[in-house]
């Protein structure tokens, strides 16, 4: 549930408005080398002080409880935490009887029967990705001759995001995007029939990061309206490179050591700044809603390391998972 | 790898040419009537036969061997085999020196190292999805008030399906389609997050489903572009009906009770009777290759009830695991 | 829950008196070879027709389903049936209402709400071993220069088992065993901290096999009344020979090469000819019972093929983990 | 690996000499009030302060850092976090030259190349049973009509444990003792066949302990020697209620209403001050050995809460999957 990987595997936690985030992560191979500066190059990328981004600030300042020892991964569990330091906890309360449209408030209630803290959105928040960016890190070094590779390059429809960004926000308003992602030399052989096909477990991780509507890979949903022979991609080398890439690397859900490319669809920030019409639980009739806390304008400005992250972690995984396959008979 | 679930658990099994194909089901609640019309009803909407698809005729009879007694389920593990009866296994072999394009003939030979079948595409086969169907009836039955429906609206980019598919095969080619599904009446509070999300479920399995290459929930793509404020669905009752439903009934990963719905994308069958030109991985040259075999135009056309076994498994799992949350403290 | 193993993972099915049961490899490296004889060595062993064994004939044969080609395994999920044919379902069903002491006919019929098959024991009989000896087989080999031997050195508390067998039965009784397992050649490095650790998987399964009572490695319970400085084993080569082996090959949860060596305690079979007193549930008073049907005066005698599957599925689980630690950094 | 239980799921972390140790806590339900005396009262019977414990003081004061809110369990993951604050590592890396006997030192080194941290044993020291600890006080809480209740009844041999533990410790060496468990007021219907009976899961955590060598179930080693018209428990009521209870509350890997109860014995603590001969790794020779650092004479004496909280964890967890077939056809 919080958990994901079946070797390589991150438990997640943590709120926005609590203590922190964090996350432990499992099945992570000895010896691996990591510094501050991997960590914070990373965690730099997620960080809002961009134009569009919340004025909530922040440092991410990764606190590693165990599984280092002089700089190296010692093979036992990584723990890292992230204190939350600028939070300012207004009257989330009020989100049971108001639920934000868009927003976790009204399942969260439901599901935890009140009990869910709602400050920030608690366990619903972006927030919790900071942990998710810091596995990714580790994952990175562990497929460390991939190159991951995620931007943002499409926000309200416009290839000029800095200036969809900025109209929304001067609307009060909110804006969704796209995020694409690269990920070149990649080992082959990864993914796992039938279930844990690389694009299954890969898919898995990214509908997980909060506000994503669409996925596609390769030719994606042109695909649809593709002919078989102009849709396959034909080898022209013996390692399995081939002439065109519409499976994105990826044929029967094994990776073949061509490009993976994939897109994503981010939707607008549900808490928006302008006056919204929904129901009242409480008053059991229609009311006004006005979010406030700060926010992002485009969250999706910030999505791409955790996407990157996300990517890692899955690779990460199926690349050791694929190790059962060596040397047996 | 090649089991699905948490509690609700599926273990696929089987081979396209070799003796047949089936599944395993733990987690299965005692007491589930499933008749044979249950099982036949959404097999003979997978089956082949109608235009456009393989003229290979399987009768798909379910063997049960175990987990019913009286008609009914009896908490144990559920095994059901479907027998191959018409297979004609020509020389599929040549393919591990010549993979087809868009299949899993060189991934599949190089992760398997050249132990795998390759008849008939062996393991990475659509055949095996009988089993995801069979399973599917049963899932259905475990969340009995909720109605899971997909169906193939467009193929070749046209919503003539029937001519789109008509055309590719005259030209000895293939063609794909779009499939939308829709989830009635599901149980709210469904999902876990973070990294079980109700996406999140679904997304795995269904890009388990061969041929897949994108997937979008509610407005999906077009939420890129959207603005929140037209973007959110205000609630317009107590029971968290919503006015639109731009989330497909999810917020947060978690169910809201609207409809659920999702689009994806299938694309073309990779197998076409058109010659096409790819590399010969013995002779170490470019050589022609004529997949020989008995496929379907458009495998699309068979897939929408495999779209909703995937989601009824998913769905059930779901709703066992949300269980826990009843009546404790 | 019926499955077991992260990596190599079995998925068990089956019942007593229905169809048959079976076994579903899933994560099995491809290219290992399995003859007929394989199997038939090690169910032979299990197979009845000893004096002490039930009238009961199953000649076993195993119905491979999936995940062979040419004699080896391919990679894909290996499925195995056995076809039940020596069946005399008298009427079980009396059991709801009289449950045998001892039995499992009280909690599976109260757990399954009297959906369960109970004939034969349905899925609660140790029929279903058989899949796990088949399974076995195939673990054995993948862990190929290790050698695991069980064998039964005591029955009701002496070392003639033979005497104390026929003993039982003649009194239309039953009697329980001691079972020994040595593990020779072990691979260094086995087992997972924290909660993995060789002796806890081994254990997982081990008190899976119906009847095992009690479990301990290595010097065991007598380890409870020594002092450290002779429990220890100390170190006397590089490779980790140890002069003493109280620690059974096994320390911090990782084998250390030397010989794994545990011991299990076998219940007497619960079934007996013997009239019995017990609680009569649809009468609300006490009756007498008499266990038709025909059962092993001591299945102990059946079990040691059992254990040794068990621990083989449990290391070779545990060795293909292990590569996970190969060459990273 | 360092994760344990399909819902209720919990995932370690943590080393002796590290910056602390603690529990991620997935699958909790919302709602659950713990105080701070909860966590204290069995921290503290954990702790080291009495005769024959160690003299390293560590206060063990529960940082909460995420799923709580208002003194409830939120249903998102709860992290506790436990600070290291007396360690004195004086030079642990001498033990990769010269690993101690009956210590992971030897096997840890080598599954982990070097890169484990040695210091006070890292991550294989009982220090990281702390976090189990806190888990269990949450488990226990929702199974919360049970009482667990475990003692130590014997050490190195005598039911005066007090004594045998002061000889020890005037020998400079350490002795090891027998624990007992009773689960009273447990729910019928826990456990799941074939894999998860409820002895294999408490198994699987209870040899996860550090330093368990045995655990056998009611009657256990005995019942080898028992004939089953003995052995076997019969039913005096319609609830289930056995005359004897050989079976310790279970049948069939499913509790029947009975007192669970078992008994486990745990080896003397390896690390002695008496000196030692044991192999030089480094000089590939014999040579003298003195375990310096801080030891418990008899850790079976704090292991108590230890084996509580395993036997909680394994219970709320079949508990909550015991909830899947409640009310569904």
């Amino acid at each position: 549930m919080n958990s994901f990987g079946r070797i390589f595997r991150v438990s997640i936690f943590g709120e926005s408005h609590g203590a922190g985030a964090g996350i432990v992560i499992d099945g992570c191979p000895p010896g691996i080398p990591v510094t501050d500066d991997d960590f914070e190059k990373d965690l730099a990328r997620r960080r809002s002080g961009a134009d569009g981004t919340t004025p909530r600030k922040e440092s991410d300042i990764p606190e590693v409880i165990s599984g280092f020892f002089n700089g190296r991964t010692t093979g036992a569990p990584v723990a890292i935490i992230f204190r939350n330091s600028d939070t300012r906890s207004s009257d989330y309360s009020k989100f049971r009887a108001m639920p934000r449209p868009g927003h976790a408030d009204f399942t969260s209630n439901l599901k935890y029967k009140g009990y869910n803290d709602m400050r920030g959105s608690g366990h619903f928040s972006g927030r919790i990705t900071v942990g998710l960016v810091a596995a990714g890190v580790i994952a990175k070094k562990i497929i460390k001759d991939t190159d991951i590779s995620a931007e943002l390059v499409e926000a309200g429809g416009s290839r000029d995001i800095k200036k969809a960004v900025s109209e929304a926000a001067s609307d009060n308003d909110s804006v969704g995007g796209i995020i694409e992602c690269r990920i070149r030399n990649m080992t082959q052989g990864l993914g796992e029939p039938f279930f844990d096909s690389f694009e299954s477990v890969l898919a898995h991780i990214i509908f997980a990061v909060p506000g994503v509507r669409g996925l596609e890979f390769g030719s994606g949903f042109k695909a649809a309206s593709m002919r078989g022979s102009e849709h396959n991609d034909n080898f022209i080398s013996f390692n399995g490179k081939t002439e065109t890439n519409n499976h994105a690397g990826i044929n029967g859900g094994i990776t073949n050591g061509n490009e993976i490319f994939f897109r994503l669809a981010m939707k607008p920030t549900s808490s928006i700044a302008k006056t919204q019409i929904t129901f009242n639980m409480e008053k059991k009739e229609m009311g006004e809603l006005k979010a406030e806390g700060r926010h992002d304008t485009s969250f999706a400005l910030r999505v791409p390391p955790v996407i990157e992250a996300a990517a890692a972690i899955a690779a990460a995984d199926l690349f050791l998972i694929n190790r059962i396959y060596q040397d047996i008979q």
